[in-house]
């Protein structure tokens, strides 16, 4: 790609040589001959410019270098764009590995590429430019849209609703039976999990993680909504729009989280709650109750962040004065008896 | 099914039309045509009655409706046990997919169903009526009971054992090596892991759950025991009978877990100790030590509940009332010295 | 094998009957005749010597038995030496099973055994005596060292590598896309997970792992460490030499764990930190800053482990004084006013 063409695109403005092609993107550390890479520091930019980066992405304000620079807003995002025109440029045509194993009644859009040893139910139905790599398990009467990416491995129990550009990651479970059962004198019975899981547009889900099924309605996942690896998410919850969801969190059943919520890594969210658009979770909390939204909280169980915080330092500070406060208290005891 | 037949079963009593027959089973909002659904209280009745469904189950005590009822003492397991009915009369014919390697020396007993792309190697014994889906591994010698279900891409051991009616979801993991290893000049050493998992009668395991085989001896999971996803069960852990375990927990090595225990979301058990039968154990709890039986507790470290809850208030108490507290403490200060 | 051939691999001293040979290994509650089994205190010889054991290890203390003994430093090392001798003598033949999957340009090693519905893509290379168990997928441009051994259904994203001896549970997924992305105007954007996963030699993964590839760079996980089931290891995370890190830790993007750390389960980094050398790290602890070497640290967040028992310990005395303290305090209100 010419670098003016990349310029236009990303909106930034060349400084130094405009005659350089740039054959490919890469980090800092592993820039070759010919490559964009971007530095969103000036120690990042003297890091880069020692490097074979043929141009490097860079802030409006940050100093002149002896290496072609495009200033932009934010380089970061710059980059992301640049890397998704190079991206856009390979797209891949239709395939189905001879080993796939696809029921008569599937229908396939355009494009769809298939690989090995995968297995595709009756009546499924996958829309155009989705691909569905190896050892993946697609069970009946799912819908998975266009642009969807199913990484190696990924199990889709029946009736599961994928919308467009979802991206699973290996090993992912979407719609297992939820974790409902009728105590009976003494014994334990499954309650039939009959709902289904529609996963919203762009959605993204890491490595392993698992999402059940509804009970008798609907588990969502509410688009632009992104979960890291091993999270949980149990049966009838509705997850918001954009939500971010760090790695091993686990919300119970029927809970229901807002729109921008972000959460770090660990959280549990206990069943049939609400969580407020644009709350703010610490890593491994624990919420018991409904959050109001606009908040941030943390701890087990969450409290407001300055709350805890506050908690936290007179407790150090209670145990630094013991002698003093243990003191006081036998005094006391010894008066009032 | 007639409906007077469905009210035999499930002991309860019609009132209003009893000329209807349920064609399908289905929650209160998907309800359609012929269905049959349920009703705990007087709100869901109201949005039961404006809903396409036949026949609506329901309290001893609920009012009266414009809509066939049938009176029972619990509806959720009446509709339970309906469930099962419906089901139980679309039992599935022998199946074995062309695609599945099955080796020679494997005992196939009758109505056995194996789908696409799985493995099951010498050795292994497979009990009537049970279900192996696509992309399972079964290793070497495991015997699997009857009515057994394994969905999609579980993986079982080498002797791994399953008893009758065992469930286990997408990606479980069972006789995986357990975490054992010999320290020496600073080396660490991989300590052999010959032992087996037993899974007794009646127990489902969530999706993406792992549990370990036996170092020496054996791990155990007890008959109706459930277990939610991504939970972790190490090398010789016994666990109880009718335990309910929520997803994410783990339970470390040589543990035992009494019969009724109940676990929420996220709880840790350390090595070596017991956890007696009945206990309720709050989510997020870390447990290091035995506990007694029939106690509630909660915490990292856990406590008994009363006991946490107490030191939770006295500490957002003593919060409140730093200013004084630290008046006091200073003051003492002063006089002391 | 002789018993004198034994002793001598394992510099142990035989008391008793040295004519014995050994067929098989165990633990004490299994053991047959003719196997070999380990005592490390004398409750366990005593229960040895009541099985149908042919020889004991035990240390160089304990008292004399009626059964052959053999006296060596170490015997929970030495029954794994002997182990480990017992398995080099059934090294396993090279084995492709048919209906694996491998691209023509994979390079394969000597001794490598593929089995069922393995798939393997372009420009892999395999070294000797390596295993691929059913149902793995190893994508573009992996290198898989030598003695490796993945258990079913693992997968490799593109360009990851394994060096020697590394071993993978099943489930495990090596080298998916980091949880990278860039808020923009209200929308989230994916930032390109371009880089890879280095796994080092002797290095063991449990059930169901996930390790994230780099963003731009590297994910390192050091030789000798040991992973436990269900753990989770982000983005351009460098893991120490001889880490050993128990189940269900996640450790967030960019973070560094020195050499010889130990970790309880549950336990959660936040990204960007650095955890010295030789630190152990109680279960459950949320560590949220960097932590110096030859520390243990303990709690959510993690604090000394004196600190956080002497701050409990205060918790619990406040809690239990709390009715003078609040007399202390009210008074102190009342004198103020």
């Amino acid at each position: 790609m010419k670098i003016k063409e990349l310029a236009l695109l990303i909106e930034g403005t060349i400084e130094g040589d405009d005659n350089v092609d740039i054959t490919d993107l890469s980090g800092i550390e592993s820039a070759r001959h010919g490559d964009l890479t971007f530095a969103m520091d000036e120690d990042k930019l003297t890091l880069a410019e020692t490097s074979q980066t043929a141009c490097i992405l860079t802030t409006k304000t940050s100093r002149k270098s002896i290496k072609t620079l495009i200033r932009v807003h934010n380089p970061k995002l710059a980059f992301l764009i640049a890397y998704n025109a190079f991206q856009g440029k390979t797209l891949e045509r239709s395939f189905i590995h001879p080993t796939a194993v696809i029921a008569d009644s599937v229908v396939l859009g355009k494009n769809v590429r298939i690989n090995a040893h995968v297995c595709i139910e009756d009546d499924v139905v996958i829309g155009d430019h989705t691909t569905i790599e190896s050892g993946c398990v697609v069970k009946k009467v799912c819908k998975i849209g266009e642009h969807c990416h199913l990484y190696p491995n990924v199990v889709l129990y029946e009736n599961t609703i994928l919308k467009n550009q979802v991206i699973l990651h290996g090993g992912v479970i979407i719609g297992s039976d939820g974790f409902g059962y009728v105590r009976d004198q003494g014994s334990i019975w499954k309650f039939p999990q009959l709902g289904t899981v529609v996963i919203e547009d762009r959605v993204e889900i890491g490595a392993n993680s698992t999402i059940d099924r509804g009970s008798l309605g609907c588990t969502i996942i509410g688009a632009g909504t992104k979960i890291d690896n091993l999270c949980h998410i149990a049966h009838n919850v509705k997850i918001g729009k954009n939500v971010i969801m760090a790695a091993q969190c686990g919300i119970a059943g029927s809970t229901v989280i807002g729109d921008n919520v972000t959460m770090s890594g660990h959280v549990a969210v206990i069943d049939n709650v609400t969580v407020g658009q644009n709350v703010s979770i610490g890593g491994q909390s624990g919420v018991i109750g409904n959050i109001e939204a606009n908040t941030s909280i943390w701890g087990s169980p969450a409290r407001g962040v300055g709350k805890i915080k506050r908690q936290l330092a007179v407790l150090a500070w209670l145990t630094k004065n013991f002698s003093v406060l243990s003191k006081i208290v036998k005094e006391k005891n010894t008066t009032s008896s």
